[in-house]
C-alpha cells in the first residue's frame, strides 16, 4: 500500500473502434444476454485503426468490449434483471448496463471478415453501439 | 444494417471507480497475465460509488476492467509478448496493453472486504492502475 496521490483522480476519454450494425433497433427488443435470442452483427471499424485488425480469422473466438451509450451512469443499485421481485443489490455484483462507465462485455465468434467490416455471433448490442475493444479470448493454460 | 451517422462520432470519459494498490511498482516487473506470477492486490474504490459494491462476497469471482493508463494508445501493430521473434500483428488479435482504449480485463477472486477496499487475488496490474468496472463472471448455463 502507497499512501501516493490516487492517478485515477484524473478522467479518461474512450475513443470508439468500430460500431454495431445489428437488426436489434432498440432496448426494449434487446435481449439482456447473448444466448437469450441475440442476432448477429456487423462491427463496422474506423478507417484510423485498421491495421489493428491485422491476424484476426474467421473462427477466431474474441472478447468484444462496448460502450453501452444509452445506460444510466448514475445508477448504482438495481433490481437485477429489471426484475422488482429482486432486491436491490449494487451494480457490480450485477451485469446491468446501468453503472458508472457502461462497459459491455461480449464473447463472440468472428464469422465473416469484408474489409472494415466483421461479422459476429450472437450480440445483444443494439445498432448504433460503439465499439471499444477487441481481444482474443484466453483459454487456461 | 442503417446507413444513419454513426453514435460512435462522439468520444466517452471514463470516470475510474477505485485504484489498484499492490507490490508491482512498475510495468517491467509486472508478469504479462495474471498466471505468471501476480501478487494480490487491493482495490481501493472512490468514495461516490460504495453503494455499487452492495451484495458483492468474499469467494465471488468477478471481472475486473482496468484503465491502462501507461499504454501507448497510438499503436496498432505489435510483436506479440513484446518478442521480436514474433511476426507483428494487429493489436485486436492479442493482449497487449497498446492499443486505441487500453482496457485491462482481469478475472479475479474477491478474497476480502473492509469497506472501500477489496482484496483480490493475481493481478498483474501495476500500483495506481485506474479501475473502471467490475461485474460477476457469468457461468454457461
Amino acid at each position: 500500500m502507497t499512501t501516493s496521490r490516487s492517478d485515477s483522480a484524473a478522467s479518461f476519454a474512450l475513443r470508439p473502434i468500430a460500431t454495431v450494425r445489428s437488426p436489434l433497433a432498440d432496448l426494449a427488443a434487446a435481449p439482456k444476454q447473448a444466448h437469450e435470442g441475440a442476432p448477429e452483427a456487423w462491427l463496422v471499424f474506423e478507417p484510423g485503426v485498421l491495421d489493428g485488425l491485422e491476424g484476426l480469422r474467421v473462427g477466431d473466438d474474441v472478447v468484444v468490449l462496448t460502450w453501452l451509450h444509452r445506460a444510466d451512469r448514475d445508477v448504482l443499485r438495481v433490481h437485477p434483471r429489471d426484475d422488482f421481485s429482486n432486491p436491490m443489490q449494487g451494480v457490480f455484483s450485477t451485469r446491468s448496463p446501468a453503472r458508472p462507465n457502461p462497459v459491455g462485455l461480449h464473447e463472440l465468434r468472428i464469422l465473416e471478415i469484408d474489409g472494415a467490416r466483421v461479422r459476429v455471433s450472437a450480440l445483444e448490442a443494439v445498432d448504433g453501439t460503439p465499439v471499444i475493444d477487441m481481444k482474443p479470448v484466453l483459454r487456461p493454460v
